[in-house]
């Protein structure tokens, strides 16, 4: 495996490559990117990781600084599975000037995780449209964890015609349900006990929705009460479409919900999904 | 020569190709496009034009729907210069659904033709980064006649990190010295006699500086003054450093400025730019 820090080194190593699998993270990687990068390696002959931690995606108050770096335990994994090359970039080499062209979203952007961190999905697609840009790659993977950056993802993809396909991988998750997560290294033991409650609230109502329980109101307004009760702060738990993440409406012919939630344990903020199949 | 109205073929037709340029224009091809076309060819094995009337780029007041188009005679002069694949994609096929995806753009791209054409650049540069994600060249062939566009797109390629070098070629002019242009059409007799007084006061204010007048001011406000007294309305005709487009500031060791102006024949707006080497 090749650790490679800058761009032109990167583009001369891969210049050779006929069929290459792209898997951006931000490192302190888990099991839920280690399938990413298996993945990746079923559909191409060279897989590239990234390892960078993209400033621009986070808003001034959020864990920038104390967003946690494990960079020698996670090229050691990475070479444990066989990633062929792993480029890790500091600030100056994917930013040597002020980033001045940046991407104007659609609304699906701005609700959700959009409206809760606003400049987020402006730092993702940004800096994923650059990394694209250098690495070339014909596929690249990502987790639905982050359901919603997959969506604007594969979006900027078609209405900028780049030739990349996205692979999107199931979410991975600890023997309890609890989504795996760089940030889950900020739960003490106690909260790490609570954080269920998130992955629980989601699936029960997966399950009602496809028991035929078609008061998505009231399923989510019932969840909320009973996370905030359990001292949750909730930012939102809702049923959604898959197909446009706008609001679902009941319907018999629907097989194409998804019900998303994003909630803070004290000072920590999770999020999770889960498909709903009806 | 191939045409190519689809992207699917195209790509398929461009696949095997190990070194391409691309000549992105909107059509009604002359002398000014076919030296890029020329140019193009001694940089790859393939070039590829495009020829696509982008309503992005145009203002609802400016002139979309009467831009002229004159596809037979275009395609038989890229024929006869040997251009390799024309690509002549319809709005469905470049815009299927509205752009949501769009750029947002440095201050640069609102001074100049960006304060007297809003949405210009971003129309130009969306485009054009469609394009290159479409035809993936290693070159790419513009005109110094749209030098700010050719300025912004340069930035653009190293901010987004894209695999593209810019190929910057001369204007080519009339013998009397007008800039090439597709909107030249639009003039009648008197004002195309008229339409050069535009390159002459370029001419002169280059003239001018190249002989040590320093007093920039004095020189623009004089220009202007002399083109209105010739009934021609001046959106701007002004000395710029070439580095930034920002103002020049006489110095001495400045060896890097150009003198721009835009200005209106009746309803015909005409644009033109003349290097200065101190």
């Amino acid at each position: 495996m090749e650790r490679v820090t800058d761009i032109s080194s990167l583009r001369k190593r891969l210049r050779k490559e006929t069929s290459i699998a792209f898997v951006p993270t931000m490192g302190n990687l888990h099991e839920g990117h280690l399938s990413l990068v298996r993945t990746a390696k079923q559909y191409a002959d060279c897989t590239v990781v990234s390892i960078f931690v993209n400033q621009l995606q986070f808003s001034p108050t959020e864990d920038y600084n104390k967003y946690p770096r494990t960079l020698e335990k996670d090229c050691a994994l990475l070479k444990d599975i066989n990633a062929d090359v792993v480029f890790i970039p500091n600030e100056k080499i994917l930013y040597p000037e002020t980033q001045e062209f940046l991407l104007m979203l659609p609304p699906v952007a701005h609700i959700l995780e959009g409206k809760y961190r606003p400049g987020f999905f402006r730092g993702v697609t940004t800096v994923v449209l650059k990394l694209f840009n250098i690495i070339q790659p014909q596929k690249a993977i990502f987790g639905k964890k982050d359901y919603q950056q997959l969506y604007i993802v594969d979006k900027m993809i078609k209405q900028l015609n780049l030739p990349v396909k996205i692979i999107a991988c199931d979410t991975v998750r600890m023997h309890d349900g609890l989504a795996q997560s760089s940030r889950n290294c900020y739960l003490n033991e106690n909260q790490r006990s609570e954080s269920i409650r998130l992955y629980q609230t989601l699936y029960q109502i997966k399950k009602s929705v496809e028991d035929g329980n078609d008061n998505f109101k009231m399923l989510q307004d019932n969840a909320i009460k009973n996370m905030i009760q359990h001292n949750w702060k909730v930012d939102y738990i809702t049923i959604r479409q898959r197909s446009t993440l706008e609001p679902a409406v009941f319907n018999e012919n629907n097989n194409n919900l998804i019900v998303l939630g994003a909630a803070w344990l004290d000072d920590i903020r999770l999020i999770d999904n889960i498909e709903i199949h009806t």
